[in-house]
């Protein structure tokens, strides 16, 4: 089986942490490649990174066209561009944040976010919403340490601490039971805070892999009736051409 | 006072329904004015037709950011690239979904939307959600005649019957007391179908003009403390750099 | 257009407030007129006031039944007999608690009711979950300052200062990005909150103005086909029988 | 225990309606009374008509003051005046709506309402949505046969198949498990309906006598520190100095 | 009428507190009577426990079937076995958990569960997300005082003590204008701190045995159609056997 | 890796369907085994049945209790005992109904539960509830053909025709885009029924696998810290001795 995982962002270091993590918990015969748009922004921390980190998610799909990919992991918080690589993609596409709340969902009756830029919940909060995991009062109050997305591995020695205080707070005054990583760059602190917490701590590319393996074992692929349809054959103008999906050209 | 309104879409028949909608309901010393992206889609009937139209969106604001507007509407149902618009223009950014839901619930205690495509239900529902008009009973089930976006004006005579059926059957059999209707390019029907259904019938660009004025006149402009700050300021590649807003480049 | 302010407090300086914040924002060619019961309760802090006031509203609208009237707003937090307005009237009605709801939607993702007496939150709590707009995680627990309602505009000095204060602990711990002024007496207080705060203060009054203007120039009013229909004709005892509205007489 | 259950409507013919169902359910040493307003409406069906109800619900109250009553009930689909009773009454008060809802979620798991005014739906809908019934999954959506409240006693007759045929229709088609009768002048019909369709059905002044006495024998009453606390002291006009509750006037 | 409580806890002690709580507030004419399986574990605090308890229900009310019951309630909180219990029983069963939550409704808009163990969280949540009370904004975060469920009547002096405080902590931060006591073996404390709290605390078996006399008294009991239907047909274990249904064996 | 579904019904057909769907999809390196409870019912249809089904959840956790097991899988849809089993077993446990919704949720917008006994819509409720996934908007409603459990297999040829004849209802009348099939022994049904529906078909046993498979590939185990806390130790009647977990002997 070949995963790969799209890195929206266009920080080289981000998709290498996410190779390691993918390549750590990938199954006997799971080839792992990861990528990153040539052109974006270096991190996704604002809806008009996303705006902009969406078409390098499509830009990347539409360059391995024909690549033997058996499935799409999109690493990035907030799950960037989602929707559409469903529809442009011939297979199976998993977003790391939907990832890692049904596997918390799977261990944990609440649990928590802790992300790093404070602005970016309502991305994470997006997700959330669209799972219904808020409302039935599984996935209690997002919490940020409100740091920038690279100091996730730029900076690591304070980065762990400040998300691991953070994640304290989620455990003693909201009754987390376990804890999300609310962004790809601090995926590589799960394992030393899940020791130091004593709770499940849980990177959403790992499990985006697990959940990509299982669906590709169980023959499932994303559905073409409706909403997640393959675009619609239309003109397209010559700065979004190189979007255009293989079998279905726009 | 100025509004611009932004068709997400190239096809500029729609923004020229745009225009014409808007003026009908300008209040005296309003400007209208309306552009397309210079390169997109002609319609967007998917989401990967939105992320093109959003980085289209985000264009527009770009192109215009030394214009004196007091206000955007974006006139695409779905509200295309709406929060990165929020972050990136300097004054109110007012979807034309989120302003037909909030006109509906301001006449009628349960409404529906009828749209074009089966398929943009879901981006339909995507803005119900947001604003929690589903969850209370309000918005009732979405409902589409599944003809093309562009049908709405080029086909005129038989998408208005269909249009009217479909609404019909809302009233009759889910207890819609107002309909909304999906689409920019149908929003002209709204009057003829008003007056034989006897039931507002609410265009998303008119209403979302009359949204514009009101904040504006009510010295409201986009929260700036979180969701919707300016974008942060980072590198970004040459494919994207024309979208750099103007108070706070990225 | 001709927009009338209801105030269903018999407070007379409750309605000079009201009519200040609506001119100041009126469109040009608006006239703003404004009246209170001349029986009721002073102010409405509890059901039972809001039952009197609801009288009061409904026998306003009797009284104005030959007027030239376009929209009417309730300028009381909570709306007090919007629904029975709506069946009442021949002109759309719009509650300033929705209007100011809507426009908080419109300008940020999370936002809080700032009000005055802390019972009344009950009160603002039925319009947010008419809306749907808790459920939707946009607006965030009611606060209160409780304080009487008619400190709004007595005790200026003193009260400006505690809803600031107020106003900031829903902006610092619950993440509030915009504050809605939770009463009619208070909506004096935006500018300078808005000012010294740096986020989006809301009055009511102001943006239902802007609503009623909106839906006016939209040639929408309210459904009569269902819930909002004009009272059934029946008859009706001396007590209440100059609440009976001018085109379908009870 | 004294139970007096408080008719709404004008029309007598109701009142021993409710004074009939409440005595065939009351227990040993229950003694039951009920009065309807003075001034008012014959029946209740719009918002429009609860805002007259509601006056009359008061003044009710406020005549009974020096009555050794331990609870109220009030008798009418919707619940008219609730929350302001609730302020008002030195005893508990029970909604026969609120009450009927209860009873059916203790015997079933999915219910239906069938009420008479397709329009009076919003009332019960408002009930049912501040449980969370609806929002739960429990109580299905609120069926109507579109007839006058007083049909419900005068045209027995076909009022109790029509009803029968509509609580089938709940009961094939949504999957109802338990059907409450949405009107108390059609509360008689629930002993023969409930023969006939063999599924319980329910009629709320019934299950509020009931309510009213396990508050009672539970010595619980309205809890006075917050939404439900007295109505606060304040100068009262004429017309309206009648509601003034005893133990806290206004 | 003849209501038997079911302890699911084999601890006798617990049973006597449940008969005493009931026999209270029973109604002229009412028996009561208590019992607890004889297999089992003498506090149920956890899912497991719960399993253990739901064939303890399952067990009393297999060996009660031959005597003259009219509803049975279930005193444990999180209402054990409560789904199972209302098709093995012929008559209405009921939770103290649901009875006491639907009692709070009928005297307060907002109230919380205070109760022993931290982790029986869970279980109340269960009962409170079925009714939709927390979805409606009526049942604030449950709280506990996270001791175990024994100590509720074997050291009584401070838990009294210990609850009270967590109380004044719910109604002091979160609003709470009730109480809910959320275990069987501390209703007998909903008396002191009613009085020393000032706001209504709520124990469940005595509202639960409220709830019992009105359903029998309105003649109504489990739907037979649907979810709550008898237990199937069908042959059963050996070890099972015991707990065959009386009308309609398996 | 060993995963060890647990068959909660006595059916050893229905654990050798479930065998055949494991292995078919199992990781290379992973072993299946399978087991059903000693003593039970053949199928569980009610909640009568669970009751009696989690208890032999329990002791087939218990009986294993020195294998070197990494994971759980319960195959009955409701997820029998799955909160018990969770406190219970030492390794993660995973329920077929959960890790079903979580793979539709991946592939598609909406999607449908299509069942066996129409009285067990019910248990999937609890399931689609306890994760949000019916609130969203995603998890439409639940249909069933009404058959008994054990035709799934013992009936196969009419009853997948009678499976795919719902499914498709589900599809045009629903806008279902992915179908759940709501029982173990109608899972090997799922690939022919996606091949002729031309939708994804969901076999919640085979998906249980794969999310069992990423839980411990990601080292991620049940949080133990709250909810699923291992059992509290206590004395435990003879009757229900074997069913101690190894670590934390109750």
């Amino acid at each position: 089986m070949h995963i790969h995982i799209i890195n929206p962002n266009t920080t080289k270091a981000l998709s290498a942490l996410d190779l390691a993590a993918a390549q750590a918990v990938a199954a006997p015969g799971t080839t792992i490649t990861v990528s990153e748009p040539a052109q974006g922004v270096p991190s996704i921390e604002c809806s008009f990174d996303e705006a902009i980190g969406a078409i390098g998610v499509l830009a990347e799909i539409a360059r391995l066209k024909d690549q033997p990919i058996d499935a799409f992991v999109i690493a990035c918080f907030g799950d960037t561009g989602l929707a559409a690589a469903r529809e442009a993609a011939g297979v199976p596409v998993i977003g790391m944040t939907e990832a890692a709340l049904m596997a918390a969902a799977l261990v944990a009756q609440n649990f928590s976010i802790v992300t790093l830029p404070a602005r970016t919940r309502v991305h994470a909060h997006r997700v959330v919403a669209n799972l219904g995991l808020g409302l039935a009062g599984r996935c209690l109050p997002i919490r940020a340490v409100d740091l920038p997305v690279l100091h996730g591995h730029t900076e690591e020695a304070t980065v762990i601490d400040t998300l691991t205080a953070e994640a304290r707070r989620a455990i003693d005054l909201d009754g987390a039971e376990a804890i999300i990583l609310g962004c790809a760059g601090i995926g590589h602190h799960a394992a030393p805070m899940q020791a130091s917490l004593n709770v499940p701590v849980i990177d959403g590319v790992a499990t985006a892999v697990g959940m990509a393996e299982m669906l590709v074992r169980c023959h499932l692929s994303t559905a073409r009736g409706g909403s997640f349809a393959r675009p619609l054959i239309k003109p397209i103008d010559a700065e979004f051409a190189h979007l255009m999906p293989k079998e279905n050209p726009c």
